[in-house]
């Protein structure tokens, strides 16, 4: 606790903690957030896994009372209602909101990891997450929360973990990483590669990718929201003439401002490394990995067969028709997989106009899907 | 005509040549290329406007034998027949394909243009060609056909030209630039701009704005095609071990390799700074501007009434579903508006998977709805 009012803790991983594609990573720690109260059961706890951004903080707390994330989503009262549910956040390992990532100190040579990380799988991420939960005395959750690919995170948490979980709340994500969402994250990735100031991970507060970041950043917030969203909001608005640029190409309408503010916002508050490290894991989750020998040879045979060997009671799959970068039609192979595994399945089809971050945004309607799911539990 | 057996013949513009929004061109002048034979009443001629950045070789000829960009739509008993047709391609003011550019020389100064080119609209590019068409002999088309951006410019030589063709056929495009395809635009040429070669526009061959034309380059590609040709083409197909990069975040799927081998073959064959001047004229496209002080004030009434003041006989609007930069609605505006205008209209409406390039892939279904349109002409 510090005087900043930070409701982080740390979770002190095992170690060495060992990771999917070889290498392990020595005193590693996970930094999470909870609300609510765990029962005496210990059968009331929540695990949420986050998208590829964000802290712990998924909502506003007694120690630290600025909204958080998902903040219309939980708390007292909320879809994940806080005076029931005792609720865990982790903010994803190797990412830089406290949990170790490539922009923490490596223990074995005192300097920044960067890019002597090993190699991070979402599998990884979920993996340590279960370590998280099973410290906290917990052997069963009562539902675990995925969010974009934190909704793979959970999918790897499943299926290497089973019995770990009653039910799961898979929300706009994906059962594994197809070619137009690569395509989009490998330009990503690019465009901070190829920044000069990036210079192989060697970067510091001085000589920092900048235009990298800010390309990658504009990319991912155009394939969060929608067209539709955007011709309602923007139409062809422009900026007024104080706004502009002198620069002959520079902003002239307001959506270009709008990514700029989305930009400048983002780019020096997340590492590039660890943002490197979590969109190429994304790129690698397939649950197609765990189909088994006897998975079916029909395309669509093989995510279906690894869902299958989820286990759950029941699970609420949720996503929107506007989104593109985890479209609709991957959260209907999800629903079917898991109810092939013997799930009973809620699946919410919602047209919200905001595309893959309507669950943040839409949170009427996100709320109302998984508040009135998470009472039949 | 030089040894590599080029077809392009060159118009000179009247001089000067006023641009829209202010300024002139000395001494400019179009490329473009013939097909078939001018009848004797000159009523047989069909224009082609073409997308951002073709030339205008838009099929083989008896001098340049090398496949055009639209090869199967364009020849004998093509499509776009040129045993009945006399067909014009031009190459758009403002592009560097032989028309004049940005990378021309000033006649003034006799250094290149570079940032000194005068700002270009659309309706520039149209009003150029329909100089080149009048340069001809030709008072009035039988069709002028607009693909992508070129549409835009079709659009914008008819507002500007009552009566300068009978029919028009409108392939993918949009009736103005909206926000989405703006913020993608606005993206590509940023990743040029902030390209430390691009150097205000003052690059050469030894100091090219390598980088930012491949993210721009790239960017285009993901957006001209579309997800669902993707999952199938390449699915998550891996590359061989001998074409991984030793870089650990080098491309690694086969969409990677596509994208690079797209990006590698045009990022020297077209100028950077006539891609910033074309990429912004298609934002700045509005055919609203055109709607009068009648039109009403629901949403697309302005769109409607700039498109009813052009008078057409017939025409054809085409686009595709899965086309996420120029969607169908837009092309529904079209044919509304156009319709309202007074001409009789074909509108279809396919669901090729290509995306945005479908009228470049696939040609048998657009060669099947142009063709029947012609033939009713």
């Amino acid at each position: 606790m510090n005087n900043m009012a930070d409701a982080r803790r740390y979770f002190e991983l095992p170690s060495p903690f060992r990771m999917k594609r070889g290498g392990a990573l020595i005193g590693a720690r996970l930094s999470y957030e909870t609300w609510g109260e765990l029962n005496a059961a210990r059968d009331n706890a929540v695990l949420i896994l986050t998208g590829l951004s964000p802290s712990a903080h998924a909502a506003r707390n007694d120690i630290d009372d600025s909204p958080g994330w998902w903040e219309d989503i939980v708390g007292p009262g909320k879809a994940i209602d806080t005076n029931r549910w005792f609720v865990i956040c982790a903010n994803s390992l190797g990412s830089c909101k406290g949990s170790t990532g490539p922009a923490s100190i490596n223990p074995q040579t005192g300097e920044l990891y960067r890019l002597d990380f090993p190699e991070l799988t979402l599998e990884d991420v979920g993996n340590s997450a279960f370590e998280l939960v099973f410290g906290l005395g917990i052997e069963r959750l009562a539902a675990i929360v995925g969010c974009s690919i934190g909704g793979m995170s959970a999918l790897g948490y499943l299926i290497h973990h089973p019995g770990s979980a009653r039910a799961h709340i898979s929300v706009s994500t994906a059962p594994q990483a197809r070619p137009f969402a690569i395509a989009i994250r490998s330009l990503q990735r690019e465009a901070i590669r190829l920044d000069p100031n990036w210079n192989e991970g060697n970067y510091d507060d001085d000589h920092y990718p900048e235009t990298g970041m800010s390309l990658a950043r504009k990319l991912g917030v155009i394939t969060y929201r929608s067209a539709i969203e955007w011709s309602g909001r923007f139409g062809r608005i422009r900026l007024d003439p104080e706004q502009r640029e002198e620069d002959p190409f520079g902003a002239e309408f307001q959506v270009e401002s709008y990514l700029n503010a989305h930009a400048r916002r983002f780019v020096r508050a997340f590492d590039p490394n660890s943002y490197l490290y979590l969109s190429r894991s994304a790129d690698w989750f397939d649950i197609a990995e765990y189909a088994g020998p006897d998975a079916g040879k029909e395309p669509g045979a093989a995510v279906r067969a690894g869902l299958a060997r989820i286990k759950l009671e029941r699970a609420l799959v949720i996503g929107v028709e506007t989104d593109i970068l985890f479209p609709l039609e991957q959260q209907q192979e999800i629903a079917e997989g898991l109810r092939a595994g013997g799930a009973q399945i809620d699946f919410v089809g919602l047209d919200s106009p905001q595309g893959h971050d309507a669950f943040l945004v839409d949170t009427v309607r996100f709320g109302a899907a998984i508040g009135g799911f998470l009472a039949k539990l």
